[in-house]
């Protein structure tokens, strides 16, 4: 693919991610130093990639449909943001016109786009970005807003059919953490800030956020609380619904104020109408979340267990005791494998097996296929670290699992945010891969799993593919958990429609067998076809009367989450 | 005051409070085993409770309106549950007409009620409520869902100008547990059980559902989830918002049902609208909440501390440690000084001090009269509540605090429903009482407090009268804590007129210091005024487009949390 970021693009202070995949340009996935990668995805998708990929696409070949804004509104736009800040240049464009899904690389790297957004604006504080909102609203224009464009269900496309001037809001200037209240742990951040950079202005001072989803380096605040995304060390800091406590959204004529109350009892909540609202209910600018002294230890141990049932059943016991770590996590035998295949030959969780360790398991009566990785993290207190880890490793004893020491869960630390990448070093090489992930009881977890990875295989045959399907638990909670699906096969000439057959599978899995459709990757266009499955007729009923209701001329991103 | 459960009721499965006072008829404050208790009365607010109380009122003297339910529409009532399951009778239609709040009472008490409830219903199940919601919604009447009858802010009353037919929809009969899922921690329990009633088939279970209000004996979950309870465990298991997983609302034609998951991200949170909807959105029949297996151990104890300043700080110290106590409560000097007058003789924390500690602690330098009492609770093995008590009592020392044992605590935790007896006693004698409570950050709350202290002080010289108010920290979260204030004074002629000043002045103090307007009593028409001033006129106008798009007849409890 072509450097994108050395095209021309109309600003030069916001940071934007490859047009045409993940990440920054010049980072990439690579295995020249994992032997085992190679032959894990000959065995799993039957893919050779070891065959060099075929050339990219250029930038100049992408077929993008005019700008239909016209020259005056384009001009009222600058006078609020100032000129320079608003941009109609195809790179802006297209970069504005998804995020980061399977579906969205698929069509962007097809070279034709069916609908940008006209105009993408760049404002600088909240008194630019009502100005927006106000001409927007005006001119029966609509509003997407834009953070760091890691969506991946399609919540930041405009509808093919949308007749109206489209306007993508990028909110990247608006990334300072504004204040800190040190007595109530409470920081307010502007919310176009990404992960790194508010963390590190945290941090800075002594702070931290403790939300670190898997898109971090490359996602917003808003984009967040936009999408109710949740962190890895979720168990410990809460979801993003739980962090942010005060919220601004700017909406026709009026900012919208929630202050940051650590409970109260005002009714229906309207913080949590805002929360997971993806732009329909007007634009986030600010959010004052909880945040946390930084800890004075912070460590993250693997575990091994015998099989995927015995790691279930001590993360759900580890749930229900007086433990409290901050990152249970455990993957199925499938995970583990690519765990094992993904790391380098001398270190991590590869090189502990590679130096016997699965000798010495296979002695104790494991199927080494059959065993399944796991990561508990821990942070608090030297003592309270010290009782977490004595408390959890009784009940890894207890289900026949056994600690493989730090080794493993540092380089889980150092190569987390790395994952994404992998997806477009298949993609290269003509594989389709992508997540789906959901929440259930702990009572049809295993049975929601099986029935899931059922689904899938049989999708997979109805295609006619090899596909591939791993999992793991990624965040628990008091009456259930998080399965985080992961799913990858060699696609033929109709990728996307291959891809809906399997996402569709999952998704309709999910929902037959007591889960929902999506723990915290939001809605969008991706999972709208399951909600009124997932939250009853009645329930979508409801929001959509919300929507109706509270933007009645349908200026904030139409048809997302919900059809109309 | 008469005897009103020997008066003539349609049913008599379903227990009422007393029609014009808390709690069951027989039971009653009184002080002759707590020689403290006159004398801090005559201190407090200037009255002798040596008097004898002037007569009651007989329920004959009250005048209730006339019934404008038609009989044809009673006879369709009367085909959907059966005969003698609806009630036009006075005093049916009286105990549905309030909560209890002071101006209920002040009201039931005068004897004149303005608008009662036309007809009240007492469906068996689901089916029968959503044969009563068609019914209504066909001949536009209006449904007022009822719970315990314990609402304190106006949310049971119909609108005085209500021309249609008002049905109190009783949901007594509705008091299984129905299943409890013990893989999960998860119980599906019908919205209208009492706590003891649903507490009671928990624990035999082995369950517990950790949520205690103070109304606990006479609310039920389904009033606790429509007007956002928070109990005196919440600490531990959350507030109501966070235990209620799962909802089944009756709405007109079909149940809004959300499924019992532990998070999910499906847009705009409609569990979070149906939470402290106070039956403006339907009627809730069913709640799935999380329930825990009851603790091998559970103490609560009691600390002492040289005063408000220092005993605000160590709460707010425990919220910042790794300990995780079940309560975290300390009472001001003033409510300190209650406890001790309300005690008896020889026992709890009055016993204390009469043997000899008040000696101890001013020989160690405290002014006494500027000691706060606490309770800590603490719940899970034993080793666990090892660990916090030693966690928490250094916290307490650090801040110059002192434990006092046990003993204190199992009193508390004896008599902890019993206050709400004490304003029938005191109004039966001429003093009103009433409770306001907030939340807010922990940077905040001592302004806060101090500001609402000298509002109700201004409040109480503006009507020249002696007043009391007292306050102490209910409930602790990581970025702030729930301040709950109780006044009280003597009131002359107009009692509601001069309650509305001190009230008033109390909850514009809650938001002129940055704190809620609710942190567990729900808004109903008490708080509606604040509303717009506590989550903005643009929040205000969100919720008021949810409630006008999703009941766009007003068939559900219309103009109670917003005016419209």
């Amino acid at each position: 693919m072509t450097d994108a970021t050395q095209l021309t693009s109309a600003i030069d202070d916001v940071k934007h991610m490859k047009w045409w995949g993940w990440g920054v340009d010049g980072v990439g996935f690579h295995h020249h130093d994992k032997p085992g990668f190679a032959p894990f995805v000959q065995m799993a998708v039957g893919l050779d990639v070891n065959e060099p990929a075929p050339d990219p696409m250029s930038f100049d070949d992408v077929e993008v449909p005019a700008s239909t804004a016209s020259g005056e509104f384009v001009q009222q736009l600058e006078r609020i943001v100032g000129e320079g800040r608003v941009s109609t240049a195809r790179l802006d464009r297209v970069v504005h016109t998804f995020g980061k899904s399977l579906r969205d690389l698929v069509r962007v790297r097809s070279g034709r786009l069916e609908r940008t957004p006209d105009v993408v604006v760049y404002p600088a504080d909240e008194a630019e970005v009502q100005g927006i909102v106000d001409a927007a609203a005006d001119a029966d224009a609509v509003i997407i807003p834009f953070g760091g464009g890691s969506n991946i269900v399609g919540s930041l496309e405009p509808h093919a059919q949308e007749s109206r001037t489209v306007i993508s809001l990028d909110l990247g200037r608006l990334n300072r953490v504004i204040d800190i209240d040190e007595e109530s742990g409470l920081a307010r951040i502007q919310a176009g800030a990404l992960g790194p950079d508010l963390e590190a202005q945290l941090v800075a001072r002594g702070w931290t956020l403790g939300h670190f989803p898997d898109s971090f380096t490359h996602s917003t605040l808003g984009g967040w609380v936009a999408t109710r995304s949740s962190g890895m060390q979720s168990d410990k800091y809460g979801d993003i619904a739980d962090i942010a406590r005060g919220l601004r959204v700017v909406r026709p004529g009026a900012v919208l104020v929630i202050r940051a109350i650590p409970s109260a009892s005002t009714g229906p909540n309207v913080r949590e109408m805002i929360v997971g609202s993806e732009g329909r209910l007007g634009v986030i600018t600010e959010v004052t979340v909880q945040v946390h002294r930084t800890p004075q230890k912070r460590v993250v141990l693997a575990y091994l267990f015998p099989n995927w049932e015995a790691g279930l059943a001590a993360m759900h016991a580890i749930s229900e005791s007086d433990a409290a770590p901050s990152i249970t996590r455990v993957s199925d035998a499938r995970e583990t494998g690519f765990s094992f295949a993904t790391g380098k030959e001398s270190k991590g969780i590869s090189g502990l097996v590679t130096k016997g360790l699965g000798k010495y398991l296979t002695a104790r009566g494991w199927d080494t296929d059959k065993m399944c990785l796991s990561f508990i993290g821990y942070e608090g207190s030297d003592s309270h670290v010290a009782r977490q880890q004595k408390l959890v490793g009784r009940i890894v004893k207890k289900h026949g699992g056994i600690g493989v020491g730090k080794g493993p869960g540092v380089l889980y630390d150092q190569k987390k945010f790395d994952t994404p990448y992998l997806r477009d070093f298949l993609l290269d090489r003509g594989a389709a891969a992508d997540v789906s992930e959901t929440a259930a009881p702990w009572s049809r977890l295993l049975p929601l799993y099986n029935e899931v990875v059922a689904s899938a295989n049989r999708a997979f045959d109805e295609i006619g593919i090899k596909g591939w399907i791993m999992a793991h638990l990624s965040h628990s909670y008091h009456s259930g958990a998080c399965l985080y699906f992961t799913f990858a096969f060699v696609h033929g000439e109709n990728a996307l429609a291959q891809y809906d057959v399997v996402k569709g599978a999952i998704q309709q899995a999910f929902i037959d067998a007591g889960g929902t459709i999506s723990h915290h990757h939001g809605v969008g266009l991706e999972h709208a076809p399951w909600l009124a499955q997932d939250i009853s007729v009645e329930g979508a009923t409801v929001m959509q009367s919300l929507f109706d209701a509270a933007d009645p001329n349908r200026t904030f991103n139409p048809g997302k989450i919900t059809a109309r």
